[in-house]
């Protein structure tokens, strides 16, 4: 028996449908299109593939996109005006900001300026402060692909032992909180952590986001776990995850691929926050 | 041997004075005393002591600290408009709300209304979600004083294993956030737990806030490991923890009893908290 591969493809292209019918019903109602605007400083290539994935998702659903772009050595004051402009325009109904930016600009300057109504990735402290007290509202867009692939698999996490391997605010402190709010076991592991084997081996979940190709062998899964691999690394043998799939495949009960997995339905993640901020914008 | 234990009446003591030295100074730099105001609905008799104990520490360190006082049937409107008066009112330099409160008052409504800068516990979503993201500020006074005792006994937590039995929104989710910021592997545990003791008795730091006397037993704790104990638990042989004290202190490495270890400590970060929104409204 190999585990079930689940189809993040799939999963996404069920969200994206759902948001067209949502956006259409919105857009027929208040007479306005959704318009989000991604702030992007500097040519990051990292950054382009996933930006024109969301373009074309937005333009799929009917969400106007559009980029303000700053030279890399544009100045933080500037930066900061601009996100001000954004917050206080009433045609604006989402902000995001594409990372990595320039490092003489403050991530958390540009991010704790943003107005949380409009904070499309859920960075805002007051956004990642109701998250982690349970009064979830805007949640960043991968933790929510990772809870929206395990409500599409009907897990109920209560009691369920669940081990993250990653500790960033992007992903693991997020997540983290959100099985806390639905009472898991949760443990963290990262990469000052003594055994890490310790930990996966016995988790009935496991996520991993730590970024190095084939980190998670059988070894290191329990029979029967549910593994979701957030890693996406460039390989010369192309895009893989942190799993070692083809051993772990063996062992798991449910397995997302990379690509396939996490990746597309946080895009369709992203799409459902826009629809968020631009209800706060409109209703 | 027997563990070390955590004289916490001391470091509170010591605390107490730094904090007393810090308030003279800031007093006569601005010429305004510090004035702390805690709002408090019905009359719970729980609440009694910590607040008998909290306005005898003001009093010692020179911070006024005065009662808004409602019975228990006041409407959540009439309290959310005194909080606000509070936050607008410039002679009032950081307010607390005392837990439990009736019913049928929203919790979370009168947290999310404080005034960030004047909120003494740290709670609003604001303050959390700092201590989420590492840019810790106004940090909730527990796993404060839990940090405190840590520092005290000068432990580097990067890499450490530390277990949390407990997932409240005030204390183990902000603290699984402190640690995760100072880089320890974390794991939270609590009622929904399939199997405490494989989280509990590996790890190098314990700290427990259960509420349920004895729970902690020798064999659930690793040689060596520091216990810390935040239950407090009123039993018919008086105050006890969550930690079965006699026979634990023969396995730990260190250990906070109850009474005497974590709660003066806590009552003094309380202290240190009203000096930060004190400053924030001066400064």
């Amino acid at each position: 028996m190999t585990a079930k591969v689940i189809d993040g493809r799939k999963i996404a292209k069920n969200l994206r449908s759902n948001i067209s019918d949502e956006v259409k019903e919105l857009v027929s109602k208040y007479k306005i299109v959704p318009n989000i605007v991604t702030i992007i400083i500097g040519d990051d290539p990292s950054s382009k593939l996933y930006l024109r994935l969301r373009d074309k998702a937005c333009e799929e659903v009917g969400i106007k996109s559009s980029h303000a772009k700053f030279p890399a050595d544009v100045s933080e004051e500037e930066v900061l005006q601009t996100i001000n402009n954004l917050n206080d325009d009433n045609s604006v109904h989402g902000i995001l900001i594409q990372f990595p930016i320039s490092k003489h600009i403050s991530q958390d300057k540009l991010i704790n300026s943003l107005n949380p109504e409009k904070d499309v990735e859920g960075f805002n402290p007051v956004n990642m402060g109701k998250t982690l007290i349970g009064d979830e509202y805007i949640i960043p867009c991968t933790p929510l692909a990772v809870l929206t692939i395990l409500e599409h698999e009907n897990i109920d996490l209560k009691g369920l032992d669940v081990t993250i391997v990653n500790h960033s605010n992007v992903v693991g402190k997020p997540l983290t909180s959100l099985f806390l709010n639905r009472n898991a076991t949760v443990s963290i592991c990262h990469v000052f952590t003594k055994n890490m084997k310790k930990y996966t081996s016995t988790a009935d979940i496991l996520i991993t986001a730590a970024g190095v190709a084939k980190l998670i062998k059988e070894e290191h899964v329990k029979k029967d776990a549910f593994v979701i691999d957030v890693g996406i690394i460039k390989t010369e043998d192309g895009i893989c995850g942190d799993v070692d799939f083809d051993s772990v495949k063996n062992i798991a009960g449910k397995i997302t691929p990379v690509p396939g997995g996490v990746g597309p339905v946080t895009v369709a993640c992203s799409l459902t926050n826009m629809v968020k901020t631009y209800k706060n914008c409109v209703e």
